[in-house]
């Protein structure tokens, strides 16, 4: 076997998403033999991210400062609020660059097989930014699955009577795809909300 | 966008073999979720990793000595000697625990199309190697490729006249597969080889 420092890394390596052992050894191994310049490389941004990046205690973003740039600043739309449910959506949306309201990570959606009750997602400092900040809109950008829905369902139940334009993300054929390669459910939600020209 | 800090850990680790930017992301929104852990530890391991392991100055492998602890071990075969042609080879053939010999990583194989020649690999520390140790047997573990078939040629026309037993690693249908899973190629190959009973 190859040595235990190696071998202490490949297994660290290997336990994160979309890495197994086999993966983990050719990145080590391409780490070895750029040893002088990406093991460097690669401590010193890490070491960056874990000195400077903290999470925003509005919208639990990740940033140098918290609040983060997105909730400081003056030329965002202060009373839109997007919901996502991570913030690697976040970060989709925000490499769009068409939205340009405020954020706000739940964390995780509601599910009954995962056991995610409301305790465990950002929903009660939803609430709170709600009562404190001015938000007269809010954009539920969840997942297109039955716990995103239901998720969508019981938020949209709570902001009920707080006079909140609330909408979901449109549902669809993406753009660019062919008809073929689209899943009957998402065909058949196409036709039923067709759009008149 | 997400920060600077962040996106150039991400702009790193889309680089490493097997990833891209969207796994690197993932990766680095875990390491953010285990901040307080994950990163220290890891930053940990590659330093262990960068102080500790050199490259060994008679066969190639990585360890934290050189001579190797293969290389300079008494229990092993010094006779012996297995070329592979890379160390991940030599990882894999020592993670089966079989061999007992000894290893010389080439560093690659022959191409004409990659421009790769003699001079590129260690072959004339092999050569070097042979005049000096007491090698009797050698065992060309190349990959079944076109460019590792030439590399075997090559070194068996220079080990030729050294009295030294020189085999390669046996071609045919994998432990536990089936035929119809198997390319006509290694068929055809396993059925020319096919063995008396």
């Amino acid at each position: 076997m190859s040595d235990q420092y190696i071998e202490h890394l490949i297994k660290i390596i290997a336990k994160l998403p979309s890495l197994g052992t086999r993966s983990a050894r050719r990145i080590v191994l391409q780490l070895l033999k750029k040893k002088e310049t990406l093991i460097p490389q690669l401590i010193q941004s890490l070491k960056d991210v874990e000195d400077n990046i903290t999470v925003c205690e509005i919208c639990g973003n990740y940033d140098t400062q918290s609040p983060c740039s997105i909730c400081s600043s003056t030329t965002r739309e202060r009373n839109l609020l997007c919901i996502v449910q991570d913030i690697s959506d976040l970060w989709a949306l925000e490499r769009g660059g068409l939205y340009k309201g405020l954020y706000h990570v739940l964390g995780g959606v509601l599910s009954a097989i995962e056991g995610v009750t409301p305790d465990d997602l950002n929903i009660g400092e939803l609430l709170h930014r709600i009562e404190k900040e001015d938000i007269n809109e809010i954009i539920l950008a969840l997942p297109a699955t039955v716990d995103g829905q239901i998720t969508i369902h019981y938020i949209s139940s709570l902001l009920k009577g707080k006079n909140i334009k609330i909408s979901t993300l449109a549902q669809g054929i993406p753009v660019g795809a062919e008809l073929d390669y689209i899943d009957d459910g998402t065909i058949k939600l196409a036709l039923d909300m067709r759009k008149q020209l």
